[in-house]
């Protein structure tokens, strides 16, 4: 399930861990999710938002994998980007640590890794550094299909006869999965833009734009894509309890960028469907399996059900990294539960009684039959299912 | 639409404004949600649920019509009393004011109306402030049709030779407006009861329970009634966003009774419902028209189209006051939209970026076809629709 396409300019890769940025603009979304420079990770804090936008500068797995489990960084494409800068992040600190106390070779922060090299049975502490960050990152969020395809990708990545080349190996692998993840994102926009006619009102759930992937969105690129053409709508954002992702980061994105947008509780997508205030509803996935069942946000399967009753459109927008052929049907796919205090308190106030449970799933399952299309970059699959599906894995493993 | 049932067993008033709380336990719910006393309503502060207990003591119909906007005191059946309540506290909040400057009689917070009379020419003004209070509470909440009932049975009921007359004729009818709902209540639970079993998980919306009411609830007046009778079972209460009275309210005075509750995100109830995590969703109702459409809480559509999806019974519980037979379906119900920093804000933190616009409906309508049964203090209609409706019509009218 790794894709094949190339999309980098440069062919080779620097030597030493550092790149210096070589993607340049080729790492330029729309929004500042993610970055990575100097040995550190580079994530805008959506936790914050919208009161306050700030870069947290992480320069340890630990700290990016709570990043991850904190939802400072969050949506499946961009966890995959933290996760795979997170094992970057992980070998230049243990070869920062390691080089301070050996003679052979030494390790800078501007430089990368100069001097004598390691090799052999001195290898196998940096290797392990490696699996040690791979399982650190992978116990973060276990429904995330691309966090486990960029692992994956991290692992077969990081190996050579010496530190430096897998050091080279490792940096060269994340960047492809931030760039080509940006690539992606353009490409979903380009095929999806044309369901977004002028005039529509458009539903929307969670955040499945810039902010929870490379910079351009999946479900909110095509909206991007269709407003750089000219076109204008509105957007209805649900604002996606507990974590008000709709309102907290759809909302700002897409009035940062100039897109009308209306805010409205979960519940009250309802009414707006039934009276035919909606033309098309539109989402990310966290997974899709190989029937086309969909994993999301809590609260996707409810839209695509009122879609199917109220008669509107119901579509997902999705990189084939989101696609875990793997299992057969959507009831497979484990269901992260979170704690319970994100629905019994917010903002420090206390809103159920002390004590009191919580049933507070992150995710919930859409099956494939309520889906018109799912929009992904090699294309529009219309009614998905299993074959449809299958010829979209020929496509992407060509 | 006025119920003809005597449930008070004085048949008499007390002379004099002032009933020194003639009906003791009659008005005792398992709830303290609303009493008269001494001039002032006392309403258990909602608003401040579930950190802090606190009743408001209201002496004047500007802050029970305030109370009520604010949604201190909220659910159909406590707004209704509420209201009756605020048109007894502007008939003595004017008596207090001019007896303080006439001679031929005195108003005591004690004794009530004692002393002259006031007759004829010298009866406008008060009949005035009458006027004037019904439409102050006639404007709190458009939705609500136990309102305008209760506020046309205060109207009809204002009335006298003299001021004590017409004094002892709206405590009466208000007095009677709370007693007789806690007996419908109870009538409520008791039709319902059977269809709640042993080891039932049950789902409800928002707060129709005692807090919702005279203080045993409508909806939860079933799980009480079932309760008290000796089975167990657990309710899982939709949180109920924006104003949370679900996780505040109604898991507040379930678990305070004892019953097994768990809190979830409205939106995470599809997935409950999907997987056959619930045996019957449960809610009340703010306004039922002539052909058994709904209209209640937003949210409860969702609940109603998820529940056909799924094959869930879907029952409403509500009182005959809550019936308004004039409107012939749910489509000509005003909807009444509320403010947009409920949406975007939350315990005084932003939680959509500023000044972005928001859809605040505060109810939406159910379609009878998606409802499995409506439960009054009359019985149990199955599937309910004109006809039925009409013949509960002919009953309650009896």
């Amino acid at each position: 399930m790794i894709r094949r396409r190339a999309l980098l300019n440069r062919a080779g890769v620097p030597s030493g861990c550092r790149r210096r940025n070589p993607e340049g603009d080729m790492r330029q979304g729309i929004i500042p999710t993610i970055d990575y420079r100097r040995g550190r990770v580079r994530i805008l804090d959506q936790t914050l938002l919208p009161e306050r936008e700030e870069i947290l500068e992480l320069g340890s797995p630990g700290g990016v994998a709570e990043a991850i489990r904190s939802l400072r960084v969050r949506g499946a494409p961009a966890i995959g980007i933290a996760a795979a800068y997170g094992v970057l992040v992980a070998i230049e600190e243990y070869l920062m640590r390691v080089s301070a106390g050996t003679a052979g070779y030494r390790f800078d922060r501007e430089e990368g890794l100069v001097g004598g090299a390691i090799t052999g049975a001195d290898l196998q502490p940096l290797e392990a550094a490696v699996r040690e960050s791979i399982r650190m990152m992978s116990e973060t969020r276990p429904t995330a299909a691309n966090l486990f395809w960029a692992l994956e990708r991290m692992r077969d990545a990081a190996v050579g006869s010496d530190a430096a080349e897998l050091c080279r190996n490792s940096a060269g692998a994340a960047f492809r999965i931030h760039a080509e993840e940006l690539e992606i994102e353009r490409a979903i926009g380009e095929h999806g833009a044309p369901l977004v006619g002028e005039g529509m009102r458009i539903l929307t759930h969670c955040n499945a734009g810039g902010l929870a992937t490379a910079g351009y969105g999946t479900a909110l690129a095509l909206l991007y894509t269709a407003y750089e053409a000219g076109r204008r709508f509105r957007v209805f954002a649900d604002e996606t309890r507990p974590l008000l992702q709709g309102s907290r980061l759809t909302a700002w994105e897409l009035s940062r960028s100039g897109i009308d947008v209306t805010v409205l509780c979960d519940s009250a997508a309802a009414s707006l469907l039934a009276s035919g205030g909606i033309d098309m509803v539109l989402v990310g996935a966290d997974r899709i399996v190989a029937n086309g069942d969909v994993a999301n946000k809590v609260g996707t399967l409810s839209l695509a059900v009122l879609c199917e009753k109220f008669g509107v459109p119901f579509y997902v927008a999705a990189p084939w990294s989101t696609f875990d052929t793997d299992l057969q049907s959507g009831s497979l796919i484990p269901i992260e539960e979170r704690p319970a205090d994100e629905v019994t308190r917010f903002a420090g106030v206390r809103t159920a009684p002390e004590g009191t449970e919580a049933y507070n799933p992150a995710f919930d399952m859409t099956p494939a039959g309520l889906i018109t299309a799912i929009i992904t970059e090699f294309g529009v699959i219309e009614r998905p299912d299993t074959g449809k599906i299958a010829d979209l894995s020929r496509r992407a493993r060509r």
